[in-house]
């Protein structure tokens, strides 16, 4: 009940804090006039290619950000090496605060995903920047950039690879110290930034990072700046994600294919026993019939419960242009769907061949590939057991490899389990006297609602925060939810960028002893 | 009762027959100084490229078989066309017999499988002919053609596109015919000879090619010279093919691959509706559990059931060869399920990709191909037709095509199910006077006993003789059992060819008024 009252308190508040914000008109006041230039530096730094798997391009990256931090005078600024031979360091830059006790630590990545030229729209070039009127396949028009002293428009976009995944993490971040350092506004805690260049890979070794620089990284809450704001366009914070584990699923019938009518209802058809084994997983109402599947599960709190509470529900529109009848689970709303339970979601189910494609055969092997989302109380090798128990209850002989021909000679039903890496979900209570703050912080700078998600229904390794420094994390996107990242047409809505300036300016002023 | 004294009876005269038969005593006394001859015609044959898919190379085939029978004398050798345009011919030719009141007529193809040459074993090309001393997957050497006057082993392998299928069968016929010309044997019924063109592709056009001639190939009864003998080497008869039809079941879920950590649990997911929609179909057992899946089977007769009691069960071997534990259904031997049963196979299933090619997505579709074998009685309109209601008894809105945004948002499930052309089982009766006949026929050529085989587990258009004609049709082949039909290293061991003719040569002598 109390969280309810401070989260209403919060929502009739939102204009009255927006009013009052001098800071943040401050900020407005000093980034205003000098789009032009910002928009010059973040052209060049969408310039410099970062895909995932180049190192040398990464580290190109790695030292411009470094220079980026050098030149607003940030301390400190270096790269920080993981000891693993080929990882690519992190980039690193402080503002101490004399007599602060606090600290907060922003996050973004340089690096970005794998691009096809050849899939991008006519004009662009996924590492030459270029603008446009508004998104291109909604009637937007490339455009030259303006010459200085004309108007930037706020709705213009920029089309580049990382344009919105992640340079704009770190370019609002910096420049969001930037303005504060301008306008002679003095932060009251420590600031420290933290950009990883290996998140496109799953930040394979970004536990390393951190534990090797655990001292250096000390911080109260880690502020991450990833991924899309809410499709209403309202501001949005994101206290958790789910945990993901990938499972490869593989049953067994005779070594080679055998002709179906020469062998049908005699020899046993692999894709038949794995659709029979699936089948015991689920039940028609999406509910997973593993036993235990759910037991761990950690529910909502209060006030997370009211924060989903307060978001309209998107399922209806979304149904609408997905175009199917009914959900998985009819009796959730969506948001309940997302973020409250454990998935066991078929990615894939491949035996043999379809359609024009298909013989008359008895396949050899059915592989299903099972995707594993897990919520806040679910361990990812006990999620993994489950399913392994489960399996091997319904009568098959699991292994971890292909089995041998004598194996295969003794074991009526085999089945190899092949489990990917995998990660618990992280959720950072909503109630934490910083999460508290960081909401007001956003809320001061929007005249709108803010979207307060418990969670996302996506999964990254934001567990590693908790884990090895022991530091809540709090993620504070700042980009149009429909700027294509990891596809083709990558772009970001220039407005976004000001307002991200905003509320990461707003969220480094924060008053926190 | 009455057929099996007389099935023993034939089993115990076998090699009492075999001693007797004059005839094939001449028979054998002709081929065997002509191998040498018989084998040149045959690679000149052979070196024709007869691929499936080139209505050229199959003309310059047809042609050539025409010459092979005006060659040895058989009058009337003709094409005989369909009216539908770009359909290959049939070949046809005849020898009367005067007096005569009965006919066979023998069946072979001309036409062969598309060949990928990169495939073949180091020193063959499928239309280059090459004889080796074994088989070269056991050790088999390719050796040079023999000079004249030298021995030609019967265990020599001849390599090449179509050596086995079928254009053993073209030549084993005319050459059975040629050793009863040669040595002044007289036939005491007609007999025809029919070579189809399009076998490989379906028979696409052979219904129309018999309405069409159907004068012409008045018979009592065909005999089908096509696929292989039995694995151990005895000659074989066999009365009867399973029908086949194919089903393509698509079900459906969100129109785009969504983001599964964002819409899993709430999306739903149409592999997940596939799995158990296809797990209501069978049970642990093999059994098919759709209603009335079994009704319209007719048993096997007294015969048909001796004839199966008397093939040893190939299934324990079989097993340890393919390497499985246990067969689908452990209560059936492996020629009850072939030959008794119609199936429910599943070909293939797929829904997005698994392993390293899988994405954490929830997918659009799903989809399986089914194959329906079916048994005398099965009717293929009506089998599919069970599967359909069956569908829709589990909640689902059938349909023959995609479905529209509308139907998409109105029922929660949806399955698209697509037929291709099907067609019936065939068998013919063991008890026919002429089945007898040609039984006895066979068993005098073989100091073994022979496998009767009421059917075969695999399907050709056979039905097509009954229904088009009215005639029954009884499958003869001559051809070793590992010829690698249809794959790369398509070969036939020399022996076959020339027991194939006696066996032939014996059918074509049989006293029938």
């Amino acid at each position: 009940m109390k969280s309810t009252s401070i989260f209403l308190l919060f929502a009739l508040s939102a204009n009255f804090l927006y009013s009052q914000n001098k800071a943040i008109q401050s900020i407005r006041a000093d980034h205003q006039p000098r789009h032009h230039e910002l928009l010059k530096e973040y052209v060049e730094f969408l310039s410099l290619p970062n895909t995932m798997n180049d190192p040398e391009q990464l580290q190109v990256n790695a030292r411009y950000v470094v220079e980026m931090m050098k030149n607003r005078g940030i301390s400190n600024a270096r790269l920080l090496e993981a000891d693993t031979p080929g990882a690519i360091p992190a980039v690193y830059g402080e503002v101490l605060t004399p007599g602060a006790t606090k600290t907060l630590i922003f996050y973004a990545h340089y690096d970005g995903q794998p691009v096809n030229p050849d899939k991008w729209a006519a004009g662009l070039s996924p590492f030459k920047p270029q603008l446009a009127t508004g998104p291109l396949d909604k009637g937007g028009q490339l455009i030259d950039f303006p010459p200085p002293g004309t108007q930037i428009q706020s709705e213009w976009r920029l089309y580049a690879r990382a344009a919105a995944d992640d340079k704009a993490g770190v370019f609002t971040i910096l420049n969001a110290y930037d303005a504060i350092r301008r306008t002679r506004l003095a932060p009251k805690i420590n600031l420290k930034f933290f950009f990883e260049g290996e998140e496109e890979k799953g930040s394979t070794n970004l536990g390393e990072i951190l534990e090797k620089h655990r001292n250096l990284l000390k911080a109260d809450a880690w502020i991450i700046c990833d991924g899309p704001m809410h499709a209403s366009g309202k501001k949005q914070i994101t206290f958790g994600v789910r945990g993901d584990v990938n499972l490869n699923l593989t049953v067994f019938g005779a070594k080679r294919p055998l002709h179906s009518g020469n062998y049908g209802n005699w020899a046993p058809n692999p894709a038949m026993k794995l659709v029979r084994l699936l089948a015991t997983m689920k039940d028609d109402e999406g509910k997973v019939l593993i036993p235990g599947f759910y037991d761990d599960v950690i529910p909502l709190s209060a006030s997370e419960r009211a924060a989903l509470a307060a978001i309209p529900d998107p399922a209806p529109m979304m149904q609408q242009e997905l175009a199917f009848a009914q959900a998985e689970n009819p009796a959730l709303s969506f948001l309940e769907s997302i973020i409250t339970l454990p998935t066991l979601n078929i990615n894939g189910i491949v035996s043999a061949n379809v359609g024009k494609m298909a013989s008359n055969i008895i396949p050899t092997t059915a592989t299903v590939t099972l995707d594993l989302r897990l919520v806040k109380g679910n361990d990812h090798q006990r999620q993994v057991q489950k399913v392994a128990d489960h399996i091997q209850k319904q009568g098959y002989h699991v292994l971890d490899r292909e089995p041998t021909d004598e194996e295969r000679l003794t074991h009526p039903n085999i089945a190899t389990l092949r489990t990917a890496t995998g990660y618990n979900a992280q959720r950072t209570s909503m109630d934490l006297p910083i999460s508290k703050l960081v909401i007001q912080a956003v809320r001061s700078t929007s005249d709108q609602e803010i979207v307060l998600m418990p969670s996302a229904g996506g999964s990254l390794p934001l567990y590693l925060f908790e884990e090895v420094l022991n530091t809540p994390p709090i993620s504070v996107p700042v980009v149009n939810y429909d700027n294509n990242q990891h596809g083709e047409n990558e772009n970001v809505q220039l407005g976004f960028l000001w307002n991200g300036i905003e509320t990461l300016a707003a969220i480094m002023l924060i008053d926190f002893r």
